[in-house]
């Protein structure tokens, strides 16, 4: 039973006595007490790959920050290396793949993982966070959409413009799909293996998804989101966030995801018209949170105002900045607490 | 005289008997030609600095390619340069500032920049350009909005999220507009001279401008966008490119810019009902290319329907990518010759 199901209720579109709050990245590099516990590790997958480990570094903003959240401690590059492809997290420069996909038999070499035999230290954090959460907030659990995985698998790392993986949608489009597939299946059970270990809500991000020309986006992306939201909607609650993909909220309301989270580009006034009836989650500038106190207050309470009209998470627009201030977040959080819109 | 003034003609909104065609970054790495000549160099600013090697590169596509336009061989770092800040540009990495703004002192320092004295070289390239063309195609001109200038000044290169930059607005909003109004004036400096050196066209680059909130945009952003547009309007036509500030067109249409540019996520549909009059240029994505002879008349032919409506200038929604074949960019530019909408 949760003490605190703020959340939930809002993801499920009830009306909640207050805007329920929590951080994309929260978990992290903004908390002194996570940098020292990383600071005693071989490195980022030492962290990931220890369930122990990751549920204590998911718990510390919950303490910290007091937000209405947990999110188990993890990266979205968990499921490629689950397929087959192992990646690196190089300190400072972001993932990096020794091995990426180039031909159909380098797709055909991927397996669809199985959740407890490859993804096993995951559910396990959350089995772990579960018990030592004592039902204070819901855990959310979470995937990278099968285009951004794709993206990584192809382009080897980080791009400015994820030329190749975008070369290959058009030169392979069946061998992309080949691949989409399989990732989805992979995404789907793992999803679900996260939900039997305790997830109370996913979400899919879709980080890269602002690079696709709308029309590749709605074939190449959120055709594989609808899948992964049919086979979850009806365990849990599902959030899509699809950064930069400003013209795909108007496809997502025909989804069965319950939340459309908003990059700090969108405009939530647009989004309450595109997709009525949905709980909107966002979308703080993440830079916002450099500002003073009162102006991290005001653009807090300018965030909030955009959002009525509906149900609302507060969140940022994106992952929090690692260099963020610990103090500015629990002025966001205590800001988002105190309003009554 | 010009010969071929279709593009001109497209940028003052008039009627013309085709589409007019050509491609940012068409003069560069797409050409083995310029290869060639750039292998036997030290490295891309002795190209940049030299102005009858910038002029030949900057014919190059015009005679390769059979596109309607030159555009200037540069570099929007140029103007950072000129205002006291060199620029390194590493091979396969991007652009490095060696040093970085980051107190008011360093934005005292940096001088608003006078054209014939620290831009010489590239008035002289566009007055060689100028002679050599003989008219054949228009000259375009230009330089990085002040917005994408400052971003580069204090981050010191490229950045996934351009915090720094985007922490000076938050923290240092005076600070900011003081060195933005260096910037803009001499950018509007710069590209005054460049029309007196036959531009017969200017364009303004905001290769960030989607990074920044949409009320951080049009602060930070379009106030100096405007000065600039001002500025130019009554010398030549001015097209305003903001990548990924889908969100700005609606203000942009209120500038004296004839020409928007848009990238190739942005609707070309939604922008003539926002800038109704305005001619639009772009947008097909640069990706695009690498498909087959018949899918780059498809995509190409499809583009140019959405454009239905107005005034519009062929070109991709983007820089085109230095590993495209040119045969595949002499397909697009051929397909949009023989279009009759």
């Amino acid at each position: 039973m949760l003490k605190n199901d703020l959340l939930l209720r809002a993801a499920r579109g009830e009306t909640t006595e207050r805007t329920p709050v929590w951080l994309m990245r929260q978990a992290g590099r903004i908390l002194p007490e996570y940098r020292e516990l990383r600071g005693r590790l071989s490195g980022f997958k030492e962290l990931v790959e220890t369930p122990a480990l990751a549920a204590e570094v998911t718990i510390q903003p919950v303490d910290a920050l007091d937000v209405d959240a947990a999110i188990i401690f993890s990266d979205i590059l968990v499921v490629p290396e689950a397929m087959g492809l192992t990646y690196e997290m190089v300190e400072a420069r972001g993932p990096h793949f020794p091995t990426v996909i180039k031909t159909a038999a380098d797709v055909h070499r991927l397996r669809v993982a199985d959740p407890e035999q490859h993804l096993g230290y995951v559910l396990e954090a959350l089995r772990i966070t579960k018990r030592a959460l004592n039902g204070r907030v819901p855990l959310i659990g979470f995937a990278g959409a099968p285009w951004t995985i794709l993206a990584y698998m192809v382009e080897g790392g980080g791009s400015k413009t994820f030329s190749k993986a975008r070369r290959m949608l058009y030169q392979e489009p069946a061998l992309s799909h080949e691949l989409l597939e399989k990732i989805t299946a992979t995404t789907i059970a793992y999803l679900q293996a996260q939900v039997a270990a305790g997830a109370n809500l996913v979400q899919v991000f879709d980080s890269w998804a602002g690079i696709l020309p709308p029309a590749h986006y709605a074939e190449f992306s959120t055709r594989y989101l609808a899948q992964i939201c049919e086979a979850l909607a009806p365990l849990v609650p599902v959030t899509v966030f699809a950064k930069g993909a400003w013209w795909a909220i108007e496809d997502f309301a025909r989804l069965p995801c319950r939340t459309i989270g908003l990059d700090w580009n969108q405009s939530p006034r647009e989004a309450r018209q595109q997709a009525p009836g949905r709980t909107l989650q966002g979308n703080l500038d993440p830079c916002a949170l450099y500002g003073s106190v009162e102006q991290v207050q005001a653009a807090t309470q300018a965030m909030l105002r955009e959002f009525a009209g509906g149900p609302h998470i507060a969140n940022l627009g994106h992952g929090v900045y690692p260099d963020t201030d610990p103090a500015k977040v629990r002025v966001f959080v205590e800001t988002v607490k105190a309003w009554r819109g």
